[in-house]
Parts: structure tokens; sequence; C-alpha cells
């Protein structure tokens, strides 16, 4: 059962046709990324001052229906992989059971201090939770 | 003959009725503010760079007409009021002649060291101009 | 007792100074004033259906203090007015005690069909609830 | 050579870290395409007007470094491939000869009227210019 992030809508990220426009869900990954750290007993604030941060260094995504002003989607996210300095969630958005957006994202750990990369911290293993892939 | 900062509508701005959402008028006054400060040759991040900064305390705006994407807004900015730490800029925007909204902001000048009030650092109000009311 | 709407601040809405960028204040009270009418029976997107809808013409906000990302927000929300076509909705923003921010916004009632102004509909009234000042 | 835009950062965009949060290079993306079609002699309004309309059903982003507030950003965009109902625009986002980041974006061709699929226009086909793949 991967963990599971809300997404309210906001009525500004609904584009002329309608639907959301694909640069918000982005911002969803990222909250669902910090709620599922959270969720893990890490506050993301916590991490940076431990000297630890991570980086964003790929995203894909692939949608296949749109999501709407009103509706209430729901973002599943699990970690796919885990490498030396980094490490993958995938995600999967949703309303309900309609699906509409699968992404992945990868991640390096770097220290705040000078921004080079480290090997994924033990504080950040712990809380990401077991390599359970979505798909 | 106020200083007039173009815009450019983004797509993603444009919301389900067509115009831009209101947040995104606060993204373009700040960039008018930062252009205006460069045309009058401080760049803002130099004025960051001396220690100081400014935040807002105060902003309104009233709209009397849409803004659409593929529209070129122009924003004509100037200086309203100078006090002791703290100015005012005021801001009209439009497409052409025809008006879209006004605005007025109130910035207090801070020490990036502590974010305490200052009086308005000289090398800023050298950059603001004189000032020179819209309204 | 106003209505209180929550915040979650999302990590991107917090900008170089680490509080949240004064844009963002108009989302929130976009949300909050969904959330209110929610509250009071009404979707918004029922209020459409039924060929109305809002439009801002005036807000004005003032700062106090700083909201910071991974601060949990409260925003009450509350009518202030109510003229033929218009409506005015203020607004308080906290942490907690802590205040950061008041705002005001004036809203004209209109017909989706030519977006002209239009008497404040019943089931809009019925769902804004009482007249109940903030300040 | 391929078509080149000119971003220019705004300080909301660069965050906490002072550097340019990722969702914000789908909007200059989104930006690029529209200058990219503008460049070639249709402006996307028109091609809606027409009754055609593009979405985004893939993309991919690979950052390599970051992207500052006050530096000037530049996105050049080519036509990497063309199918029967699909488009794929290929990026490579960079500050001088600095690269930042690339990325590359799917498009389906719809029908405004219903969005199905439909082959791309010859009016965009023209305008996307000929296939010239950045890498």
């Amino acid at each position: 059962m991967p963990f599971t992030h809300r997404v309210d809508v906001r009525y500004l990220e609904a584009d002329q046709q309608g639907v959301v426009f694909n640069m918000w869900y982005l911002a969803y990954l990222d909250d669902a990324m910090t709620a599922l750290l959270a969720h893990g007993g890490l506050s993301y604030p916590e991490l940076m001052a431990q000297g630890w941060d991570v980086q964003l260094v790929h995203t894909e995504l692939d949608w296949v229906g749109p999501l709407r002003w009103g509706e209430r989607g729901e973002v599943d996210v699990a970690l796919g992989r885990v490498g030396t300095t980094s490490f993958t969630l995938q995600f999967a958005v949703r309303v309900g059971d309609r699906p509409v957006c699968t992404a992945e994202t990868v991640y390096v750990a770097v220290e705040t201090e000078g921004w080079t990369k480290v090997a994924v911290p033990d504080v950040l293993l712990a809380a990401l939770g077991p390599i359970d892939p979505l798909r």
C-alpha cells in the first residue's frame, strides 16, 4: 500500500482548457514528497537543519486524463529505487480510480554546505520507507 | 513620463474565465519594481549584496478590465511618496490605452542582517528617481 | 466566530528571504472564499452552472509578519459588507495567535453570459452567511 | 540553428535554495513553444480559433545546474519528431554557454470540439519548421 497525499486543486491552477496546467503537477509531487517524509517521521526543515538537502535531477510525467478544479486528486507516492547518492520516487495521480498522471523523480542527496553530493543519509532512508515500486 | 515595464502574459496565468487570475498581478508589480530599479542603475541583487532589502507591507489593487493571454500588457510605475523608512510605488496596468488595473504598494527598507527597519538607503532613493505620482 | 480556512504553505511559495512571497496570499484568499461558500452549502462550480460568477474588483493586503514554509497558516474569513451588486470579504491570516496579514476583497456578481453586473444572487448571499465584520 | 526563447527569471521563481524551483521550468517550456509557433507565423490563439489545440502527454526534464534570479536564461527549442497525431519538442535551457536543463515534451493534436485526437494540422506543421533534433 503506497502512501497517498491528497490534492485540493486551486481555481487558479486550471487553465483556459478547464484543466490543471501541467506545471502544477510538479507542485503536487513536491508536496507529496514532503508529506511522505513527514509520514515517515522526518520533517523536511529538520533534514535541512541537520545539514542535508535533496535536489531534483530528473523528472518525467505522463498524462492520461485531466484533473479539474473542484475534483479531489490523490497522489500515491512510493520509493522506487535507491542508489548511492540518489533515490527515485514514483507517483500516480488519480481522481478516485480514474488515472490522471504517472510520474517519476530522481533526487540526489547533498550537503547544504557547498551542495556537494553525499550518500543518502540514514535519517532520510528511514523516513522514505521500504523500496516498493508502484509499477 | 513614468517608467513602463512590459508584460508578456503567460498561458498558465489565464484562468477558466479566460482572464489573468488576480494573483499574477502581484508578480507583474514585483517585476516592474525590479525593472524600475534596474532602469535607475541599481540591480536588486546588488542592493541585497550591500546589506539592504525591502519588504512589502501594504498593497492594494483595483481592476477595471481584463487582461488576456496573447495581449501585451504594460505596467507604468512611478514613485508616489517617500517616508523615513518606507516608500510607495504607484502602478497602472494597461493594454495600449485601455486601463486594466491600478495599484499601489508600500515597502519598508530593512537590513538583511536582522530584518530591522532602516532609513531608505540613498542608493535606493537615487535609483527610484523623483517623486512623480501617477494619480 | 468567523469561518477559518487552513493553509499548508508549499515549499515553492517561500522565496529567497525564506518567507511566503506576497503573490501567494491572493491564492490563499481565493481558496478561503471557495471554502467559505462550500461551508455555506454552495459549491462554486454549481454557482457558475446556475449562470453566475463573481469578479474581484478591489483587494488590499497589510502584512505585519512573515509566514514560513512548514508553518500552518489559518485564514479567518467573514462577510464585511453587502451592496447591490457587490460584497466585501474580510480576511485575517495568522499562525496560531500570531498575526501575519489582514486583507479585504470586493467582488461584484456577474452573469456568466456576457459578464454584466447583477444583483448578488440569493443563493450566494445565503452561502456567505450573516454580515459579521472581523474588524 | 534552433530557435531561442529568452527567459527573465522572476524573483518569486527562486526558492529558499536560491535557485529556480523545478515547476517553473514547465512555464518556460510552454512559453518557448508559444514563441516558436509565433516565430513560425502562427499565433497560438489563432490555432485554437481554427478549431485545433495541443495537449501535453509526456514531458521529461534533466537538470545539470542551477538557474538563479537575475540571470538571463535562454531556451533553445526545436522539433524532434513528428508522428501521425503527435509531435515532440526538444529543449535546452542554458545561461550563456552554461547548460542548466534539457527537456523533451510530447504533444498530441486535438480538436477543440470534443478534444479528440487528430492528425497534426498542416498549419501547425508549417509553423513548427523542419525536424532538426537538438541531441
